[in-house]
C-alpha cells in the first residue's frame, strides 16, 4: 500500500503526458503505464487546451508529449501553446489531423503506429468489396427483417467478385495488400498513384478519372493531403458508372461526400463500403436508407492484435523519446 | 402473329417440364424458353402433384423432365409417380433435395448446374468469414443506429483475419477456391475431408473434433450426407472454443443447430456466419438478436453471373437429354 503523500511524491515524478481525444488504446494505456506517465485528458474536458491546463494548474511548459488519435486536430494553435512539446504520438497511421508543418518548424517529433495496420485496413477494404458486391450486410438485414422465414427468390443478385477490374488508389502499403488479396479472388488490379511503381505489373493510371472508366471497383487508400483532398468528386463517379462500387478505408474527404450521397440517390453509381466520412462522426442521414451502401465505424484497424501492439508502439514510442533514443516508427525526426 | 389455334397447335409439340419449386432463375428461364417447353409449374400450387397433374389434366406418363432447386424434395413418392421420367434437373450444386438411390433404380438422369458456383460460394465464404471477424454487419446496424454520428472508441474490437488457423471441412472444388482465398489474408489453413488429399500440403485432420480443436475457425464446405448429417455437433463447438467461429455455405443440417444456437447463447463459441438453415427458409429466432452472427439467405450462388450461367447450363442439359446427346453437368448417367 501507498499512503496518499507518497504517492503523491511518486506522481511528482512522472512524465506528464497530454492526451487530446482518447486514443482507442487510452483506457488499456492508461492502466498499464500509469506508473511512468502523469495522463493529462483534456479530452474529458469540454475546455479548451489553454483553459484546461490552467484549471488543473498544468505549467504549459511541463509538457513535453502530445498523445492522440485521428479524431481530434492537433493544431498550430494547440503545438504553440506548449513551447517545451517534443512529440506527438498518434495512435492512427494516418497523419492529417496534425499540423506537420508547424511541427516541422518547431522540432516537433511525430510517432504514428506501426505496420500491423495495414493489414488489418486491406482486410476491411476487401470485406467491404465483397459485402457490397455480395449484398452481406443487407441480406443479413433482409433475414433479420422476415422474423421467421425468408425467400431466397425474392432476394436480389448480387455481383461476381472475380473477373472485376479493381483500381486502387494509392498504392501504398496499404494498397499493396489489398491488391495481393483482390488477386485470390481472380479480380484484375489496375491503379493510380503519385508515380508509377516499378515493383508491380498492375496497369497503371496517370489520373483517376481514367481509372474510374477503366474500372468495375475504386478502393481508396491513399493519404488525405492538399491533393488528394476531394480527389473523388462527381465526375471520377460518373467514369466509374452506374455498376460501380467506391470502397474507401482512407479518409473521408478524399470522396465529395454531398456528391457521392447525390450519386447514389440517383444511380449513378451501384454501391459504396465506406469505413471513414467527411465530417466524423457524423454519417449523412440519407444513406441510413440506402441498401447498397455498407457504412463501417472508422474501424478498419479495430482488432485486437492492433490494439495491443499500437499499444506498444505507443509505449516504445514515448519510451525512447523521454529516453533521448531514436524513435521506433517515427514520420518525422527531430 | 399466331393465332389462338395454331398457338394451341405449336404447343401440342412442345416438351413438358414439370417445376418443382421455382428455381431461382425460372422466371426469367421461362422468358427465354417458352417457345421449347411447356412448363408446368407444381411451385405455383399448394396442390400435391398427383393432384396437380390431375387438376390440370396431364397424363404422369408424358412427363419425360423435372426441373427443380434445392428448397423442394424430389422424393421416391414423386419419381415413381412419372413411370417417364428420364431426367432431374436441379438449379443448384447440391443435390440432397433429391432422392438420387431412387433416380438410380429408375435410371433417372441426374443434372445439376455447373461450375460457376464454386467461385461465388467460396467468395461468399470468406466474406461471412471476414464479417464475423472485422464485425461488418454488426458495425453497419451500430452506424445506422446511432442516426447522426458514431464513436469508434465505444465499439467493441474486431479480430485478426491473418494468423488465424482456418479448418476448412470438405476440400472439394469450393473448400480449395476457399483455401487459396484464405492464404493471401495471411490465414493457415488446415482441413478435414473424406481422404488425404495428395495435392495439397495443408494439414489434414481425420476426425473433425480435433480439427475443431486446432483450428480458430471452421468453414463447411461438404455436401449434406447420412455421414456429415450433424457433424459440428456439441462436441465439435466446444473444442472450437469460445473466440471460435462457424461459416457454413454447405447445408444447414451439416451443424446440429439447437446446439448451435444454445452455444451461441451461452458464449461457447464466438461467432457465426450462415448461409444456409436446417430448416430453411425458417431461421431461429434467438439468432436475429445476436451481434456475433451474420445470417444470409442462402445466397452463395446469388450472382448475376452465377445466374446467367445457370440458366444456360439448366437448358443446356434439357436441350441435350431431349435429343438424346450426354449431359452437359450429369452427376447420374442412365
Amino acid at each position: 500500500m501507498v499512503d496518499a503523500n507518497q504517492h503523491h511524491q511518486q506522481k511528482q515524478v512522472l512524465q506528464p503526458v497530454l492526451v487530446l481525444g482518447p486514443p482507442l488504446i487510452f483506457e488499456h494505456f492508461e492502466s498499464q503505464y500509469s506508473h511512468k506517465y502523469t495522463f493529462l485528458k483534456a479530452f474529458a474536458s469540454s475546455l479548451p487546451i489553454e483553459q484546461f491546463l490552467e484549471t488543473h494548474r498544468v505549467d504549459p511548459t511541463s509538457i513535453r508529449a502530445i498523445l492522440c488519435n485521428p479524431f481530434q486536430r492537433v493544431s498550430a494553435e494547440v503545438l504553440r501553446l506548449l513551447p517545451s512539446l517534443g512529440i506527438v504520438v498518434t495512435s492512427s497511421i494516418g497523419t492529417d489531423h496534425i499540423d506537420l508543418a508547424e511541427c516541422y518548424s518547431r522540432r516537433v517529433q511525430v510517432a504514428t503506429a506501426g505496420g500491423l495496420f495495414s493489414e488489418d485496413v486491406a482486410d476491411l477494404a476487401v470485406g467491404l468489396l465483397i459485402d457490397v458486391l455480395r449484398k452481406i450486410s443487407a441480406g443479413d438485414r433482409y433475414v433479420r427483417r422476415r422474423v421467421d422465414e425468408f425467400q431466397p427468390w425474392n432476394y436480389p443478385l448480387g455481383s461476381k467478385v472475380g473477373g472485376k477490374r479493381v483500381g486502387i488508389v494509392g498504392l501504398g502499403k496499404i494498397g499493396i495488400l489489398v491488391a495481393r488479396r483482390l488477386e485470390a479472388f481472380g479480380c484484375r488490379v489496375v491503379y493510380n498513384s503519385r508515380k508509377e511503381k516499378a515493383f508491380v505489373s498492375y496497369p497503371f493510371y496517370s489520373n483517376v478519372v481514367d481509372l474510374a472508366a477503366d474500372s468495375d471497383a475504386l478502393v481508396l487508400c491513399c493519404p488525405l493531403t492538399e491533393q488528394t483532398y476531394h480527389m473523388v468528386n462527381r465526375e471520377v463517379m460518373l467514369a466509374l458508372g452506374k455498376e460501380g462500387v467506391i470502397v474507401n478505408i482512407g479518409r473521408g474527404a478524399l470522396i465529395d461526400e454531398k456528391e457521392l450521397v447525390q450519386c447514389l440517390m440517383e444511380g449513378k453509381i451501384g454501391g459504396t463500403g465506406l469505413d471513414v466520412f467527411e465530417n466524423e462522426p457524423n454519417v449523412p442521414k440519407e444513406l441510413f436508407e440506402l441498401d447498397n451502401v455498407v457504412l463501417s465505424p472508422h474501424a478498419a484497424a479495430l482488432t485486437l492484435e492492433c490494439f495491443n501492439s499500437t499499444c506498444e508502439d505507443v509505449a516504445r514510442n514515448l519510451e525512447a523519446f523521454f529516453s533521448s533514443q531514436p524513435l521506433v516508427s517515427p514520420i518525422m525526426d527531430a
